[in-house]
């Protein structure tokens, strides 16, 4: 729980504006989640796109933390995502990402994502991150 | 002017969220603008990767729009985003698109993204949107 | 094995040049093999990544004929391909797709790409085609 | 002309298999030539994909030469290929690559696809480097 909460709070501080929330951490991945209330509606009732592209780039964020320490000068460098299907108006976005690789320069990894309580994804998205050089200890 | 001023309308209808504006749009193209202020930026002073994001979204779907007519069910399909550089903390956020085909089912762009004033682009997107079937007239 | 046989000779007849085979094709996926020999390999012992995108693009193409039927006119309209590890010299390629969403007009898969025996992919792609209308039967 | 004749020459050496050959290169920038033939086809009278894909990749790395000088380490991380229009299979490939970002450690360009002579092109890629620490000198 600590390097979860450790993270969350981290994230806080980093993207002062995010609503996205950590559900788990470890492991190479990384689960969050975004709440979806009026703000995050189109008329016709489906989630924004650019709320899904937030939980694909905040989740790769939280599990790179998760492997490397807080660091807050890790940034995205390419991001790529599908829209699968519509999302639910009236549930939270979850997103879940798995590292595929954790070089020393790049981290690469995917990010499937649902509305909540659905089995089939409504996005999945693949990002790189830049890592700034390690500092020796 | 007209089509600018029709689309800008549509758009907050259509995204009453976003925070992005219409410069310019017409001949496969569009240009939109997103204020840069304390909502956008992260510590260090960079302006957040989701932001720029919703700027590539939102400019292809200005572009199509002025193309294809004021037309709701227009989603994005697939989107796919290089970060460039680090962007201004003191300049807005403007996107440029152009359309790279415009077919039946499919269009495909791709947006520039930039710090007003500096030469170098931040940001550079490509996606595709689906559009509905067109109505007989 | 009767719908991997008839899939393996349609891929014959539409890619005449392509070394890619299929190893087994069903449930919404597929799995192929490149023969890696001196024509596949650059200088130092890497395969070219010509190759692995080929083997992205006809796992896809593949595991979709599985769905649909030996279609002729499914085209790819989009590849995106994350290169994340050295592949061996000596051990071929294998490819294997599941596809993420099966709509009326488009296909989205994701396919990992292998050095035969190897546990971690070396290439990671995710790639949509376009599906042209069903005929009625 | 010597840049264009020195890459041209190592091109041969390290991608031994291409059918892809250089046009003009420099100013961050390159052309790069595929010659059709009945290899490259489909049957239906289109060229294969993973040709353009190839195009693609070699355009890059041509341009990147170009600036870096003839470094082998360079490598491929992420292309990302959007298909535009069907190719003409009586025309040569013809990819112009533009650098988008000339970094320490990645560089990032743009290529457009054409089939010689026409306008409108058959498919744009954007794809991404690493290059190897510089050697001091």
């Amino acid at each position: 729980m600590r390097l979860k909460d450790d993270i969350a709070a981290f994230l806080v501080r980093e993207f002062p504006q995010t609503k996205v929330t950590v559900e788990a951490v470890g492991g190479k991945a990384a689960t969050v989640r975004h709440k979806i209330g009026t703000a995050e509606l189109r008329p016709g009732g489906t989630v924004s796109g650019p709320v899904m592209m937030a939980v694909a780039d905040v989740a790769l964020y939280v599990a790179i933390l998760g492997e490397i320490g807080l660091e807050a000068l890790t940034v995205t460098t390419n991001l790529n995502i599908n829209f699968l299907r519509k999302p639910s108006a009236t549930h939270d976005i979850i997103g879940k990402c798995t590292l595929m690789k954790l070089g020393k320069k790049l981290v690469v990894g995917e990010v499937t994502i649902y509305s909540e309580g659905r089995e089939e994804p409504v996005a999945h998205a693949v990002g790189t991150y830049s890592i700034p050089p390690r500092k020796e200890s």
